[in-house]
This record gives C-alpha cells, structure tokens and sequence, in this order.
C-alpha cells in the first residue's frame, strides 16, 4: 500500500529555532519514514506580508533549508521544494479565487486574527487576504491527504475542503481530494524571557545553528521564577519558561519530575536547574550544528538539492493542474 | 524604430457582434499596421464571474477567435493568444496582489459599478475583486505601451500603473512599463430594442456570423420612434436606434443627414430608413460571414493559430515574468 502524503513547510522569514523544533521539525522527522512527505519553503506566502521587503524573504531560503538538514530531515526520505518555483500554484489560485467570496475570505477566524496581531487593517494586502486559497492551491497540488497543524490553522483546512467539494461538485468528478489535520499535542513554546512568542526581532530564540557558547549564555539568561531569589526558597514551575524548556526537551521524565518537587518545596537554585537544561540543550543542538555547518559549507549542493526536490514537485503539480483545467473544459490544445 | 505595442482582447462568453465591431473590432484592423499587436482571448477574466460555470466560457473560445478572422483581423499582422495557456499571468498577479490593498481594490470605480451592475453584494467572487491586478499583470507581461479602452475602464489603466510604479520603485530598476490608454471616440452600440446595452442573453445583438435571412428580419424589428406612426408624420432620430446604426455604419454621411433631415420633418417612413440599414449591413456583414464560415470549416486550423500565438505570447510574457523575479531576487537557480 502507498504511503499517505504529507504537505508541510514553512515561511522563510529567519532561521528556524528550537520552537520550530518542537512544534514541527522533530514531528517531521518521525513523519518522514511513514508518509511521504513534502517539505515546501513558502516564499510566495511569506511575501504576501512582506511584498514591499523580498529581501527579508529571498534572504532566508538556503538558511531555512540548512536547518532542515540540521534538524535531521533526510532528503532520501523528504522532499523539499521551493514555493515560487512551481507555477501551477499560482494558477491554480486564480481559478479557486473564483469559487470563494470575499465575504468568506474576510470571516476567515485566523486571517481576522494575523490582521490584527500584524495591525493591517485598511492596508492589508489582497494577497494577505487571500492567501488561505493560496494554501489550498498548495494542498490539493500536492494530493496532500494530511497536513500538520496547530489549532489555529485549523481554519485553513476547512477553506481547503471546502474549495475541493465545490470543485469537485462543479465538474462531477473527484479531481481534488479532501485533507485531514494532523495536530501537533505541543503547545507552542515560550521565548528565552518567558513572552509567549518566540521570534528573532525579540531576540528572544535559540536557532538550530547558535554555538555552543551562545547557547550557554542564552540558557542562562532565562526567565525563571522573579520571587525565587534564594536556593532554599519555594519556586514556582508554572510560567517558569526553564521548566518549560525541561518538559519539551529533557528525554529523563523522572529526573524532571523529581527536580520540580524539589523546587517547588525549595532548596534547588536556578543555576542547577539551567545546568541541567543547558547539558540537555548543547548535547540536542550539537548534532544540528555540525550537520548545518557542513550544509552552508556546500551552499552549491544546498540549492542543487533544493532545485532537484522542486524539478519533482513540479511534476506533480503540474499534473494536477493539468487534471483542473481538463474538468473544467480549458485543455483546448491538447 | 520599433512599432509600438497594443494589448487588446475580449472576455469569451459569446460569439461577437456588431457593438464589438464598431467599439473595438474595426480600430484592430486599422491598428495591425500600425503596432505591434496582440488580441487576448480572455478566459480566465471571462471565469471571474462565470467561475460555477467554466463550459460558458470554454465554449466560446473558438466563436471569438473566427470572430477575429471575420472582422479583417489579420494573423499575419495581429499576434492572437489565450490567457489561460500563459502561467506567468497567474504568477505575476500573485506577486502584484501583494503590492495593492484591499481597501484599494474596493475603492476600483469599474469594479463598483460592475458589482452593483451584476448584483453580487455579499457573494461577490475574491477573483472578481482582484480581476484589475490581473489585467495589471496581461499588459505588464506584454510590455504594452497602449491599450485601447473605454472611459469606464480607465481606472483599470490607472491600477496598472500604480503597481508598475510601485514595484518598479521598490527594486529600484524600471522593469516594467507604465500604459497609456487610446480611446475610442465611438460610444456604445445600443440594442436592436433600442436598451442601452446589447446582449446575447437580450436576444437584441446582431452577431458577425448572422445569417442574411436572419439578418434581415433583426433590422426590420429594430425599435424606432414609437410615435411616427405614419411615413408622413415628423420622426425623432434621437434614441431611434435605426438612425445610431445608420451614423455607426453607414459610408455616406450626406445621404444619412439628409435622410434624418427628411424624417424629422416627417415624409419617410420606418421601412425606407430600414431598408437603407439592412443594405448597408448586409454588404458589411456578407465578407465576414463567409470569413467566418472559412475559418469554422477547419476548427483544428484555427486552434493551431491560437496555440501558435499563444506559443509566441509565452516567451514575451515568461520573460517579463523572469526580470520581475530576478528584480525581486526570487531567481535562486539561475
């Protein structure tokens, strides 16, 4: 029996963090022995909220699929693609524009949401707004039967299927299949200083490629408990983010367990908590390191990778596309 | 020197007639010699509004483009293509999506009174809303210096060069070139019932491909003056759709000033006038009919001259769309 496929990626706005790592790489790396599975880099989406700016984007692609190596994802077992190179996305986008009002675009709950967190309001972008038919493109392209997800983009699946049942209800025929979500049990990690968001422009991440050095400070930095000033002290482990971190990456539950009694009721200072993250930090990232070191040392082999992965994925594409615009009457010449 | 280059096309979604003779038909004789002349056959703006129903449009592809043939157009001196067998349109309207905002779009003077006049309020399709982005990436991807339009379509003009502005600003390299609108001093042809609009679904247009029996009878159930009566009551020639066509169609303007002097002053009757009409467009319409007929008679012919234009349209517009990624810096792998 064939593998399901998968369809899964990310925007190239920066480096990947261990946030990524916990919320999707690591997943990903299991996924890839039992689906078959795409990784996509999506350029042309991260441009849809940095259409002014595509350095910021363009600037990122070899970086991203470099922590896709560190992060252990295998190219004899994942294929990685470059959104902007495979043009049947974009056409199969118009044709969808045309099956979904405006009125739904604008209900759309996590489009309504990034609106407002990236404060657009008059001047948001039409391809920010309709970029959920730019993701259902990327979907049906890909004959994606299952797509990882957090809650939040659960939306985005449903304005998929629903464009595949009008479709398909529209020609008669089953040319587009349905996709089911395969949700992440993660929450998403906090930053360094316990903010709920991680990302680069705080300053407030730890990337796959930091050194070793870098990492250790940064640990050290972390936001803990501000009322556990002695060792002997009772600590709180809820909102600490250096528990947090323990829960997500320690591989010993027992140790982590116990090391949290024993802060709760006092006597464990922050430093020896953060020893133990730290260790348990340098020894996952140190792999990563090395293994995205030697990607950017051969950037030429990085980008002909890359190049390969999207040459098949634009076979796959297009053949989708192709069986579109055959249901829909628009194959004249052939 | 160069010729310079005009963009121009219709939406498929029927057979031509006589309006787009007079309106659009007639100045792309002349034009052919005098630019570098392309003729879309839009399908894929045609599904912006007839997205539920592609077999309207696709079915009329080929009407259009014997339409094109019948009118005089000439292959050997007007290129013709098909919007949808061009990938880098979608692309380039995606990237464009990003440069406009929505609010911009809505505030589109066309699209306005097209929604009001389609009645699509609240179901308003998101490919008709962005449908000026999409013209904005037909004639950039052309390279069109001129493109022949009516008054209400100059805010199109407008949008277009906004964004060529725009992005042309943003790289800070002239990639694209702004258009600038011929027009037509022709106003609308109104129906054979005398409405404003001419319309297939009105029953009131007479098409090129018109039989000469048929031809006949729609010119002598043309809406005159309702009120003459009788040959020797005075007329009116205003809003007399009779004497609109005679001034759109007819070579002796002496002739057609005196007859209207003779009506009005009552003496002629309705029959006389129509008969002058029917003359006049049957000698009109009887070269484009067999024109029509020729080129109907040998479909695959006809295809292969649409496949073959589309060909060349290809490389023009695949390299607008090449310099508008390299300008972005979307150009990895080469």
């Amino acid at each position: 029996m064939q593998k399901p496929t998968i369809l899964t990626g990310d925007r190239p706005t920066g480096p990947l963090h261990i946030g990524h790592y916990v919320g999707s790489l690591r997943q990903r790396v299991q996924a890839q022995h039992h689906y078959h599975q795409f990784v996509m880099i999506a350029d042309l989406q991260a441009l849809t909220d940095n259409g002014h700016n595509p350095a910021s984007v363009t600037a990122n692609v070899l970086e991203v699929m470099a922590d896709y190596l560190a992060a252990g994802l295998d190219p004899a077992h994942t294929s990685f693609c470059l959104q902007s190179a495979l043009p049947a996305l974009p056409e199969l986008t118009l044709y969808y524009l045309n099956l979904v009002s405006v009125a739904r675009l604008e209900r759309n709950p996590t489009i309504k949401a990034e609106i407002q967190q990236k404060g657009f309001e008059r001047s948001l972008p039409a391809g920010f707004l309709v970029y959920p038919v730019s993701q259902a493109a990327d979907i049906t392209a890909f004959r994606a039967s299952h797509v990882p997800v957090g809650e939040d983009q659960l939306p985005m699946l449903e304005q998929t299927n629903e464009i595949v049942r009008r479709f398909n209800a529209m020609v008669d025929e089953p040319v587009l299949i349905e996709c089911q979500p395969i949700l992440g049990n993660q929450g998403r990690l906090p930053g360094l200083d316990g903010q709920a968001k991680m990302s680069k422009s705080l300053g407030n991440t730890i990337t796959l490629g930091m050194d070793a050095d870098a990492l250790r400070q940064a640990v050290f930095s972390m936001y803990t408990d501000p009322h556990h000033l002695r060792a002997s002290d009772p600590g709180r482990v809820e909102g600490n983010a250096v528990f947090t971190y323990l829960d997500a990456f320690h591989p010993d539950l027992a140790l982590i367990a116990e090391l949290k009694a024993h802060y709760q009721r006092g006597g464990v200072g922050d430093i020896r908590c953060k020893q133990i993250l730290n260790d348990c930090l340098q020894e996952l990232l140190a792999p990563m390191r090395a293994r995205r070191e030697l990607a950017m040392a051969n950037k030429d082999a990085l980008l002909s990778l890359l190049r390969q992965g999207s040459e098949q994925a634009r076979n796959i594409t297009d053949g989708v596309l192709h069986d579109v615009k055959r249901a829909m009457g628009l194959n004249y010449f052939s």
